[in-house]
């Protein structure tokens, strides 16, 4: 990506192992996240341009000699960052924090590639056991970004029996927010979007309201929806500063808002009048993911939840601008690409 | 209080049953709050004042018709904020949202007075028992607010054994977080402040470390001080900026800034590179006192904790213009009122 709206697909040479904890890795799924909308529609034009993706499904083709998890052959899930998955911000549930890792997005080696350098590949990827069906490879794919990134949103905020939860975005992890909450027991999921065949999606996975207002009606409409009192939990799947202000017009006294959609704000009201005054708590970040990772693994493979179902295209490489071109239309939900 | 700087001593008409849930209260001791130096420093002139103050212990002389809980000539505890104890909220642990609920600061009816109206006196008062020693006194005021905000703030951050803690201010607020977080079995507490007598108070509750630089500086030293790792918990028992961007750098990826300083702004930064980068959580508001009070008492009445000894001077309601310029100053670390 050279600027908004400027995604080129381009030949480069191919990554090759430059630490012995690396791996090559032949992405065979890979797709467009929410968050690569953000540089397409406002980075900055640059010269040198950025590697995009930070989600990947692929084969091991080559490791490292520290390498001692991964074989070459391997089917495997390509988290959104590296993490050595041994350090102690990782044993303490936070790989994104991990002292020797990184985020492939913009990185010199990404996802939206034929292939893809992975860094601590042992505490990175993790393998698909072999002779696991194809059709289950997109569901496996949200493992690496955003089914875990609704996991995240819904564990920091504390969801659990009886507890009410507003989901602010009927993105894709929106939408995977509420599957999740339904997964961690919440009493009731109301879902915020105006999208009607995403909110479907999110009735599907588990949504007992939809409220397509925004703003102040929009809070006006939850606070309605829950006698007055406002929402136990309330999760930020956009990221921008009227999502934001959205959450905190409906949350409970008490309550907690979690953010997953990156903040494309710095500052943002915190004092009496917003969080201070009704005790509310603010959490969230970067997923997780390698927390959640192994548990929801068996729980997709059974079938037990299709977080693949966000995916509502499907594309080469070659076509991904035009991949991008739909997402930042609206006219796809999530796009699968097939490198 | 009339403005900056600006208190009176004047006579006013005794407090009333208003309510058939109100108790009248002879204050027989109450105190200036770090919190009410905001206004003595900053308030708007005002033509008609602001009744101040929020702490009290006092003797019931009145009581309402459906008052059940209190009988006239109990000594009690009033705390800084009214509230029925029986609503969602007060049930959820959240008594500074009741439903019925209020503050006594700036309220018609203040405790740096000689007699103080308390609505929804049943949910609010807590009786102190009969024939306690009067040198109890002065630990048991600071269950109306001082103490309990500090337990507050290290209950919410979720402080906890193997936990580091670092409290931002060397106020009351300040050093009795630090006791409480011993209470609650933080394994290392760090005290940020640069007052020595009142840091010396703070290594008596417990401090392991005391830090006296500020900003960057005191950041490094926090930094040095946890092998680079930083805080599990960090409390801004503040309030101002400065504090709370101080919380975010010497907070360790993971976790949590709890705030119990009123917060003196409503915008500040919360984005990737402040609170969302790390997964910091931020929580914190105006204690929910009745959640922690019926613990504490006992805890004052058997000595296991004397949170009193914030107080270091001792006035007359006559002279509280000289308690609130001594505390101004910081000549005086907190100022016990015998009205």
């Amino acid at each position: 990506m050279y600027g908004p709206g400027d995604v080129r697909v381009e030949e480069v040479p191919d990554p090759t192992i430059d630490e012995p904890t690396d791996a090559v890795v032949r992405v065979t799924y890979a797709s467009v996240c929410g968050s690569d909308l953000h540089p397409y529609r406002s980075m900055a034009p640059s010269q040198n341009g950025r590697r995009m993706g930070h989600e990947a499904v692929g084969v091991v083709e080559e490791v490292g000699a520290d390498v001692t998890a991964l074989t070459v052959g391997d089917t495997v899930i390509v988290p959104f960052s590296w993490s050595d998955n041994t350090c102690v911000y990782c044993r303490e549930g936070f790989n994104t924090s991990c002292v020797h890792g990184g985020f492939f997005d913009g990185a010199p080696s990404a996802t939206q590639a034929e292939r893809l350098r992975v860094p601590q590949a042992d505490g990175t990827a993790v393998v698909i056991p072999e002779g696991t069906d194809e059709s289950l490879m997109p569901s496996l794919l949200t493992l690496a970004d955003v089914y875990l990134t609704g996991y995240h949103a819904a564990y920091t905020g504390g969801v659990s029996p009886g507890k009410t939860v507003t989901v602010i975005g009927d993105g894709a992890v929106g939408l995977l927010t509420v599957l999740a909450a339904r997964q961690v027991g919440a009493e009731r999921i109301i879902l915020m979007g105006r999208h009607t065949d995403r909110t479907d999606l999110g009735r599907e996975f588990g949504a007992d309201d939809v409220v397509p207002e925004r703003g102040e009606e929009g809070i006006a409409k939850v606070m309605e929806l829950t006698g007055g009192d406002g929402s136990h939990v309330v999760v930020d799947a956009v990221g921008h500063l009227p999502a934001y202000e959205q959450a905190y017009g409906v949350l409970r006294p008490g309550g907690t808002i979690s953010r997953v959609g990156v903040p494309q704000y710095e500052e943002a009201p915190v004092g009496m009048a917003s969080l201070f005054g009704k005790n509310a708590t603010l959490t969230g970040g970067p997923a997780a993911q390698r927390r959640y990772l192994e548990a929801a693994l068996p729980q997709v493979l059974a079938g037990q939840i299709q977080p693949g179902r966000v995916f509502d295209r499907r594309l080469g490489l070659d076509d991904i601008v035009e991949a991008y071109r739909l997402m930042d239309s609206r006219e796809a939900l999530k796009v699968l690409i097939r490198p």
